[in-house]
């Protein structure tokens, strides 16, 4: 039986091309309503992995999946890092010069703003790039096209009429493949955690020097207010080791005593892409 | 003269929302396509303000406005912080048991989501939200209501028929008002900075020491993986002080002894609301 991993958005989503490119075509992908649902399936066993979005280059964090990260108890798998490539799509023997108008989501579109102005076509807002694809492939309508990913336009039987038409080339998303169990221990690993610190001066200072003495690369650092408390914040940090190393066990220790609290995601092999998590940030 | 404020959207944004309740009613909005145009109003002189999205409770830091104060010199003249509160409105006199479809933003329709689910009507893609508002009302449809600003809701003549039909109540979105001029320096001031750290172990802990060892407290910090340059982060930071104290003038200078840019956004009047900013990160 092969694997199924869970994503959220319908057949032909960037988080499903994320899958296509990290587990291969030998697995199944799951479609789903929600980031929640991402998470209700694994956990309920009707999917063996859940993939997650929670960083873009041009949008940031996202936020409502850290929060779900709190909420739950899933672990890291993997980081995955796809480079978003979107392509103009129609249906096979579209004419490129009969296009006017073109749909996609408008978070879509306005990464895509300078092409359409270019070739002066009117952009129409869709629920999400993949449902544009498939709704215009069940029902063509001449001078109509879409934005979407590649994987959308094999899905839905479209014809690729100009590739990479966003504006920025650097447009990447971060996802987390979630599981039950942590996966084996990889050479190069990559830990993330949530904590949260005592509300005094220069905790969040002191926490650092738990990594810092012990000359632990960290790769990502991010507050948050904390949601409905005032007066606290959340971090997310990722760091380069394994939870069961010597030096990054001690340093979790040492963080343990000093913050309210401290969530292991997990440690996972780290992405190969020198993009967007290439090094220490010191 | 009133004076003009710029902001991206169309008229009724939650943008403009911001604008009315920071500088009430006395200014002028001016509605730009893009984030950048609201840079470039200002420094041409064609704006007196601008009201820059910065980040949002529910999908985090915007990384396009931070690039772009990166890119540009507007100095922050206030921070304003929005509780978005999404509204439901159709034209007056309109049935509340007749609506059966809801558009909007699909980010907004995404936020609703329960309670669109709740109450059995269909959600429907739109631009924005207030171009959603501004539609229904330029041309009623039976049947239709939108999700936008109360703000929307009295610049299109629609009536309210449900008030906060947001699934979660803490969705907030931090602006800065961004000016040519640096604002006088106010009895509770914030700083806000991008800086980048050496590609050395430790360097972000030194760089932050430097505001540890003078009680100096954060309020922000966020790193961002440098666009196109692979194992260089950028940071924002804001702290609690005014530039020109004498402690965060020593951490500055500091700070561009051990990194290879600071970028000082401004020092600015921090907001009296508790959320999302209520005190020191440590």
């Amino acid at each position: 039986m092969s694997k199924i991993v869970a994503f959220q958005g319908i057949a032909g989503a960037y988080s499903e091309q994320a899958i296509r490119e990290f587990f291969g075509t030998q697995v199944e992908s799951s479609a789903h309503a929600t980031l929640e649902d991402i998470f209700l399936a694994v956990e309920s066993g009707a999917a063996h992995y859940g993939m997650l979005p929670v960083e873009n280059a041009v949008a940031g964090s996202v936020n409502r999946s850290y929060q779900l990260l709190m909420e739950h108890d899933l672990r890291i798998h993997a980081e995955v890092v796809l480079r978003v490539r979107h392509m103009l799509m129609a249906p096979p023997g579209t004419d490129f010069d009969a296009i006017e108008r073109v749909r996609s989501h408008p978070q879509a579109l306005a990464q895509c703003q300078r092409y359409l102005e270019r070739r002066g076509f009117v952009a129409e807002p869709a629920f999400d790039t993949a449902g544009a694809a498939r709704d215009l492939s069940g029902g063509p309508e001449p001078g109509i096209a879409v934005i979407a990913s590649g994987l959308a336009a094999d899905l839905y039987g479209l014809e690729i009429l100009d590739q990479d038409v966003e504006d920025y080339e650097f447009n990447y998303t971060r996802f987390f493949a979630l599981a039950l169990e942590s996966p084996p221990r990889a050479p190069r690993s990559k830990t993330s955690i949530i904590f949260t610190t005592p509300h005094q001066p220069g905790a969040l200072y002191d926490c650092m020097g738990e990594f810092a003495k012990r000359h632990i690369n960290l790769s990502k650092i991010e507050s948050r207010p904390r949601l409905n408390r005032p007066w606290q914040y959340i971090f997310y940090l990722d760091f380069e080791g394994h939870c069961q190393d010597t030096a990054c066990e001690a340093a979790i220790m040492g963080l343990l005593r000093r913050s309210s609290f401290v969530k292991l995601l997990g440690s996972y092999p780290a992405a190969t892409t020198p993009v967007p998590d290439g090094g220490p940030i010191g």
